[in-house]
């Protein structure tokens, strides 16, 4: 019976984060990590028994053959930005599900090609943005939406940077122009854009400004940058991203009410509790000697961790595709090629000047 | 002995603040509240009733005749900020030593009047910043100096905001065109730029280019805003300051190897107490699970809350001026001018369309 059976996942290449995703992909019920496939077969079988990968893993010598795996459900596609295009299309049109890393492409063009292919296809499209699925973030949202608690929100303001040694500001995979040609901008700031659509609700800003003072490397890929996104009724994001500063996960959101901090947002400092602070109506003591309320922090446990928990996301829309024939969910879809739309923007005002760049959807 | 007496304070209003700083006065050794003048010599009465203020203050029905008191050492000025150059010159010219509420001026032409009144008056110059004088500032200090530990640094990233209610944000001093015409730029903005410059001791940034989308109210007085000030080198600092969200003062100080961290960096949580948090060299576990090491907190306990100190550090100033002969530091002069030049090219900036701003010293 099929729908017994767990949802196989087929990854392709070894990335150093698919070890992570396998963990992952091992703790979530109902999945199982069934195939992966190298460009170098020895790369792969290595990397396999390294990682302790199930004995059972089908290990192909080619992207390719993982895809034409008729058992494989899933693909994780892991690979540099500039191969999504062509192996997300591929995975799709071999009626593979598509668990897709960020940045999802180098332009929102591309995304729509891959978007237009699940669809036509009828798989499931996602991005593997982990931080989504961790109960921190349902409980933060909740304190969000709460208007008699927040308030209406004013500001989000973003920090995501980590520290590249020379060599990996030089030749990293994230920092060539033929692999992953939007540098920190696509690795880091793509983190820093949807937790600011998050907070919205994915209301699109209705301009993106990049900071002045991006740094980019030798062969013009971005290493560190920022920007303003403003939205028609006021309200704004700024972020800073960056290879080159200490690791880094900062966010404050400021509601007329409220203010809502967490500095690990990203991945949380550790597996099995998150923490966020929490300030509401916050007001000075008597002649300003002290604050009252201070900020107050909350807990939030999970039992697997949030990359488990976005595996079983995934899992349960495969699930309800194959066993109850549902249509995929557009949930991700849109809130992927929302991202990418001001990924694209902030690189568009680089560009341009640090012309304000009007978002149109 | 003139050299046995307390340095004599004398306050021109009685602004909301006062009440703070005249306890300051109380609390630091060799100083004391001298006297007080109003426009009303009935509303000064209360407001020194109301307060507990020594009962043998000297009550003054205007700011000149507080500047006319031979015994008075100090005028502290915390007028609205467009008097500020007319009482702070006359305070100087009357040998008055000048403890000056930010902003210190409208514009760094009106500083440097200020300035040099007090130059040639030989009398001291202080804008009344007093989160510098906190010792967490100094433990703070000596962490980003140490270039072992916390590495280059490379960006700034501060937010002060409070919330206004409907009336303050059309009726308040702060939002008035005639009092404080730089509304949420003079009043929070003033903070972010001075913590920024703090932690580059002092060097002034290269260029200023404000953030789109500063909100005004019906009078055109800024209520939110927000820039990035980049150097010469390539470090930068991003600001946000506002009347319209949760009061809030966020300080992530970023370096090559350290991230240092504060919530309450203008007026601490607590009044014995003061903590920041402090992360070195962060990295993944071994497949990103979570962090290590996870960031530190410090806690800096303080005798004095930092407003006494920084009494005590212009009382000290004046003293050794009066009891040595000694000329007015300088220090003072060179960081509130620094701090007003940047404030008056984030006011230039969003003047000018958003453009860069040079800063020209």
């Amino acid at each position: 019976m099929v729908e017994n059976q767990p949802i196989r996942f087929g990854v392709l290449g070894c990335a150093e984060i698919t070890r992570k995703v396998a963990r992952a992909i091992s703790m979530a019920p109902n999945s199982t990590l069934y195939a992966i496939g190298s460009r170098s077969i020895d790369k792969a079988k290595k990397f396999a028994a390294d990682n302790s990968f199930p004995s059972a893993i089908k290990i192909y010598g080619s992207y390719n053959e993982v895809l034409e795996d008729e058992s494989v459900d899933v693909a994780y596609i892991p690979l540099p930005t500039s191969l999504h295009l062509k192996w997300a299309v591929m995975a799709a049109e071999k009626k593979k599900h598509v668990l897709l890393e960020k940045p999802a492409t180098l332009n929102v063009g591309e995304l729509d090609e891959i978007l237009k292919a699940c669809e036509a296809n009828g798989v499931q499209y996602m991005d593997a943005t982990m931080w989504m699925h961790h109960p921190r973030t349902e409980k933060m949202k909740e304190i969000l939406s709460d208007r008699s608690l927040f308030g209406e929100l004013r500001s989000i303001h973003t920090v995501y940077t980590s520290m590249g040694d020379k060599n990996f500001l030089e030749n990293d995979i994230r920092v060539r122009p033929d692999l992953d040609a939007l540098g920190a901008l696509g690795d880091s700031g793509w983190y820093c854009i949807r937790m600011s659509l998050w907070a919205v609700d994915y209301e699109l800003p209705k301009t993106v400004t990049a900071h002045r003072g991006p740094i980019f490397n030798k062969s013009g890929v971005n290493l560190s940058c920022g920007a303003t996104l403003l939205w028609e009724d006021g309200k704004l994001a700024t972020f800073h991203c960056s290879f080159v500063s200490n690791l880094t996960m900062d966010v404050s959101i400021l509601g007329t009410n409220g203010t809502l901090r967490l500095n690990d947002f990203l991945i949380p400092f550790n597996e099995t509790t998150a923490s966020f602070s929490f300030s509401l109506r916050s007001r000075f003591l008597d002649r300003a000697l002290g604050w009252e309320p201070t900020p107050k922090e909350h807990v939030v446990p999970t039992e697997l961790p949030q990359e488990a928990r976005m595996v079983m996301e995934i899992v349960r829309l495969a699930m309800k595709i194959r066993d109850s024939g549902s249509n995929p969910d557009k949930k991700w879809d849109s809130i992927s090629r929302k991202t990418q739309l001001v990924v694209d923007a902030v690189k568009a005002s680089m560009d341009k000047g640090f012309e304000p760049i009007e978002i149109v959807s």
